[in-house]
Parts: C-alpha cells; structure tokens; sequence
C-alpha cells in the first residue's frame, strides 16, 4: 500500500545481525515462534504477536522452528539492511 | 512504525460508504469474515486474507458478523475518509 511493502516470509535459523538506518520494520507472526535478539535483550513473538524494529537499532531475528511471518517496510527496504551478506536477498522481485 | 499505524479492530454491520483522497487503506483480517463493497463489484475477505483499497476509491466495509480486522493506514486518517458522519472516530486516541 502506498510505498510499504507486506512481506510474507517462511523463515528459519539465526539470521544476520543489521539494522535499517531510515526506517522502523513491522514483524507479525503469522504462525509459529521467533525470537528478535537485541544487543541487550531478546524478545519472544509468538502467532498473531508484533513487534516493531526501531531504524537504526541493531537486531538479529532467530527462528528454531520454522515460522510463518509478515514484514512490513517500505518499498526497496534491503532485508539485511545495513549488513550486506550472502542473505542479501534481491528485492523487488515477485516471486 | 514510521508514520503508519496498525489497528485492531471489531467491526460489525454496515459502515459508511466513504473514499480516502490521500492514501490507500489495507484490511487483513484475522477472525470471522467481511467485505469490501465497491460501486461495481463486491469482495469477500476471510480470515488471514488482505485487501488494499487504493486511494480514492469509494467503498463501505460490512460484516454480518463480528469480525476482528486489522487496518494499516498512516497516522491521522479519518476512519470514514471524506464521509464526517457519526461514525467518525476520534483519531490518536488510545483505547
């Protein structure tokens, strides 16, 4: 909707520690559990739980299970932000 | 997140048929069913389904039945658009 995108992502498995320099990022469980680590803190979100990511507040999501989620950011949000890797995921793309 | 807000909300009956000038309006539903009326054609939306209504296009949401939605708009938009009636709602105000 107007230039924020809703991401429906199945993911699994430690993700990368980032963070998104001009924009805050939307997770919703969808089905499932994951958690969001913070440098000082981790946060549990179980289905039909949110939680948004501050921009600029370094994170890493973890998902032992697979888990079912929405992400809504802007349009051309790069999904591993600040910390460009081999998960850097080509965007834009409908897939 | 950023200027956008995420609203849960129960709706029931007929709304208003209004349009928002400014913005597109998302619904996901995530309990029970509602749709989305438009001047020529009807959508129905189920749970775990979203619908985005682009600006400016008239619509009136109706349930039949209690259905708890959840709506992603940015801040300040009225819930009834170009439509004040009585069921304007007070904006940014927690609940």
């Amino acid at each position: 909707m107007n230039d924020y995108q809703f991401k429906l992502v199945k993911v699994q498995g430690e993700f990368v520690w980032h963070h998104h320099t001009d924009t805050d990022e939307a997770f919703i469980v969808i089905e499932g559990s994951m958690k969001i680590e913070f440098k000082e803190d981790t946060i549990e979100l179980n289905a039909g739980e949110m939680f948004v990511v501050p921009r600029g507040v370094e994170h890493r999501p973890i998902a032992e299970n697979e888990c079912k989620i929405m992400i809504v950011e802007p349009r051309g949000v790069a999904n591993t932000g600040s910390a460009e890797s081999a998960r850097t995921a080509s965007n834009d793309v409908w897939v």
